[in-house]
Order: structure tokens, then C-alpha cells, then sequence
């Protein structure tokens, strides 16, 4: 069973924070992990887009009734239609959450996955006690795939 | 049509919080406001005892499958089945939301309600930029109506 | 704590259904049960009007983000922001479901509703073994509280 | 875009049924749809087993917290801690359902896809005018993907 990472990010951003989503998706791929978001554009596609390049796996759990606004680089979309409550879903659909930058809607998914007992790792994003802070997005999934593992054992 | 206000706050709490929650829930009651929480004890609990003693309603929605959680003081008590994912529901029930202490569950909460502009008034809880902070339960329900009365136009 | 009694009905209804409906919420309500419906028009405004009309209370769970869209009639209106998932949440919020003509939406209700072991009274709706066919209105509110109540022992 | 085709079908099931529920996830693989299910044991495991064995992709909507439940065929598993509410996700999932034999739980996944408007395939399930019946599993999926193409054009 591989280890899900869910990737935290607004669907607008700034071209180093999408850099860096991306990263965070070709990081997480690279060491075979799912990589579960919102499904969106911004930081959400170009988690995905890294993630595909790498041969990974993305999952997008869409707020819409229907596929048509899933990004092209997932590897499955999956619409919900609850809107913004999908964010709860993204939050448990992960082993641990990776928050890139964000807004209210990060803040959310890093609430419920603290919530749920889900490691959260941070890059750019809130400052909360509970975030661990990455350095760089390599750092990033070294940390949020050592938590999970720590969390399943 | 009342308007309605959340209550997020933790399900155990000091008694000065239990103090605080119920003072809000009082004065939101008084001023004819629908109160809105997870339906649970501690905080929750509070707040729905002080709109009862205003003989106000107040609404539960339960994490768990049935009402056998739901606190004594609720006017209506709605099991979701959600589990956490119901903080959702609370935060998009209400006109505004005031969170009072809190945990991570109160973060989820402020999140969700700030993504779905909602105004959120905070007293002792976590502080953000967009929380607008209270001095006293009587000011946190006095500003909470007057922001969601703001919204509605 | 009352029983609580969901009503599934379609949104637009003939006359005799919105009559059937009413007097649903009606008797209902002289027994002191509280309506849960979907909280829009047609049979669910219906059984709403009946229960106001004996100083009943129910109980609205909306598909939208907003309480645009509720019937006049309710006491308490809460929107999901989850579509039609929200026909899942009617149905667990019941100690009973009264079905009142339909189409696939009340078919979904009574399907979950039947899946979540909650007795299920129809009238004039699908006809299925394990749906209690009652004679009129008086008669399912009767029926819907008797297995409500035989359930909760 | 892959076409997604939902599987519904009993958690326990009689040999004669998870023959039939593993031919189905055979078919839909081999005619490159994704199988989406209740990610659980019986019909569902069995759907997800045959699409493995013609390497197609499968993908689990659990009702649980976590994947401890998930069966082992499945491709992507994600934990909802809905409970039956999933069952709505997973009929919104697809674009056309099968229902394999089933009971309430196969009802209500059966209404939910009707009322989203998604076409509905029946082997050996409740009859229903709106459910198109199949002689076998290769008919069910091919009748299935025929619609969930009509009904995207």
C-alpha cells in the first residue's frame, strides 16, 4: 500500500509558489507516494503536473457535480459536490497533509488534518505551532513521508 | 428570517471558557439569533445552555450517526455521520461564526468559514488578521450580528 | 427529546400531493414530532406550512450554500453547500422517513433510509417489501412514530 | 479522459454474484473505463479484482476513517468517514452506474444516480422502469460506457 500525501494550495498563485507545488508533486512521486488534492488549477494542477512527470499517481477530489473543471494532469478526478466542504475530504484522504502557501481554504485542510491527527508540513504557508516547516520541497516530502510512516506505525 | 451565528469552541474546556460559551450563546438568544454548533458538550454545550436559559433555539449538528451525543440543551439535534467533516457544515450554517477558545477543530472551523466569507469574531482563540477579536461575549455577539447583518445586504 | 420524522417529497407536486403533504406535516406535528425535509418547495414546503399550521417545528436541510432557496415555513433552515447528498443527511436526521409521491430523489432517500435501518412509510410513493404503505396521512404519521419509537427501544 | 463507471453491489454476496461483479470490473477494464466503487469486500472487492487482472484502474470511496477497510484490488483507496453518505459520492463518480444484485445500500446509490442523471445498468438488481437491464457482464458494461457516452455528447 503506497503512502497518500495530500497537497495543500490555492488555485491562484504566484509563479515560485506553483514552482514549488510542482516540486512538492515530482518529490513526492519520486518516492511513491499518492499525491491527493483538491483538483483544481494553481498549486493543485502543478502538484499534479510534477507528480506526472515523474510516472506518480494524482488524485483530485473536485468541490464541482462533474469533472469539467479537473486539471489535465491527474492521474483520477473525483467530483464531489460539496463544494468547499471537499476540503475536509483532502485533509483525511492523506497519511499527511503538505500546505504550499494557501489561504483561508489551506487553513481549513491544515485545521481538519491537525484535526484528524495528520501530520502537517509547511512550506510558505501558516504559521501554526503545529506545522512543521520544510526548507524546500524535497525537504517537504522527506518530512511529510516520515510523519505518515511514524503516524502508521 | 433570525440570523444565525456558529459557536465553535472545544468539546472539554476550562470554566472560564464554559463561562464565556454560555454568556455568548445568552446574548446572541437575546438578541434573537438562531445559535449553530456541533452539538456536543463542554463549549458547545455551554452555548446552548445559555440560549435555552433566553429561551432561544439552538441547533446541533452531530458528528456521529445518531442523537445519542447531542447535548441536553439543544432545541434541534441533526446526526450527520460525518465525523469531523460536519465543522463543514457548522461553519456554512451560520451567518457568522464566533469561535471561542478552541482547538484544532475550531481552526478547521475558522477556516471554513473564512473561505466561505463568513465573518468570524474570536474571543481567546487563535489569532489571525482576519479574526475579528472580541472583548467580552456580549461585544462577540453584538459584532457577530452586526457583520452578518453587513453580509446580507 | 421528540421524534424526529424526515418527509421526502418532490419539489413540484399536483395538488393532491401537496395536500397529502401537509396533512403529513400536520399530523406530525399534533404529535409532536419534528419534520426534516430537504427544505425546498413543492411537498417539502408542504409538509413545512403543516407543521407550522399545529405549532409544529421543522426542520429544512438545503442543497445550496445559502438559505436563499428555503420554504417560508420552516423554523430552522440549514443550507449544506452538498447538492443532493444532502438527500443521505434527510434520511439519517429521521427516526422515520414518510415518503409522499417522489421520483429518484425520494428514491434515494428511502433507499438510505432503509440502508441506515430507519422504518419507512409510503404514501403513494415506490412501492418496495419493506416500505410500510399507509391509507392517509393520519395513518403514516401514526404508523412512521409507532416504528420510530419500536426502533428506539 | 478515461469514462468513469461507478460499480454498486452487496458487501456479502452469493458465488453466482461476485462472478458477476469480477466479470463486470473485467469488462470495464478491458474497454479502458475506471471502475469506482464502495471500496469495500463481496461485489465491490470482486469488481475491483477483474479490472486488476486486465490492468485497469480502480478506485475506492470508503465509508470509513481510514483505509484499514479498503480491499486489496483497488487502485486508489480513499477514506471518506462518511459512512453510507458515501454512497452518493460514489454514484456521483460515475458517468453511468452498474448495480450488481445489492440490497438498500445498492437502492440507494441506484436513486442517487438517477437523480444526478446518470444512466443505470441493472444485473440481477431491484427493477426499476429506469434501469436498463443487461443479459451479462459484458452487455453490462458495454451498454453502460454506450450511455455514459451519450450522455457526455
Amino acid at each position: 500500500v503506497p503512502v497518500y500525501v495530500s497537497v495543500a494550495g490555492p488555485g491562484e498563485a504566484a509563479p515560485e509558489v506553483l514552482e514549488g507545488a510542482e516540486a512538492v508533486g515530482r518529490e513526492l512521486a519520486r518516492r511513491g507516494a499518492v499525491v491527493v488534492c483538491g483538483g483544481l488549477g494553481g498549486a493543485m494542477a502543478a502538484a499534479c503536473r510534477g507528480a506526472a512527470a515523474e510516472g506518480g499517481t494524482s488524485v483530485g477530489l473536485l468541490p464541482g457535480p462533474d469533472r469539467e473543471s479537473a486539471n489535465e494532469w491527474l492521474t483520477v478526478a473525483i467530483p464531489t459536490g460539496m463544494g468547499e466542504l471537499r476540503n475536509g475530504l483532502v485533509a483525511r484522504a492523506g497519511d499527511a497533509l503538505i500546505a504550499v502557501d494557501g489561504g483561508y481554504g489551506t487553513l481549513s485542510e491544515i485545521g481538519f488534518a491537525l484535526k484528524l491527527r495528520r501530520p502537517v508540513v509547511g512550506l510558505g504557508t501558516w504559521e501554526l505551532d503545529a506545522v512543521v516547516v520544510a526548507e524546500d520541497p524535497a525537504d517537504a516530502a522527506e518530512r511529510a513521508l516520515a510523519l505518515a510512516q511514524g503516524r502508521k506505525r
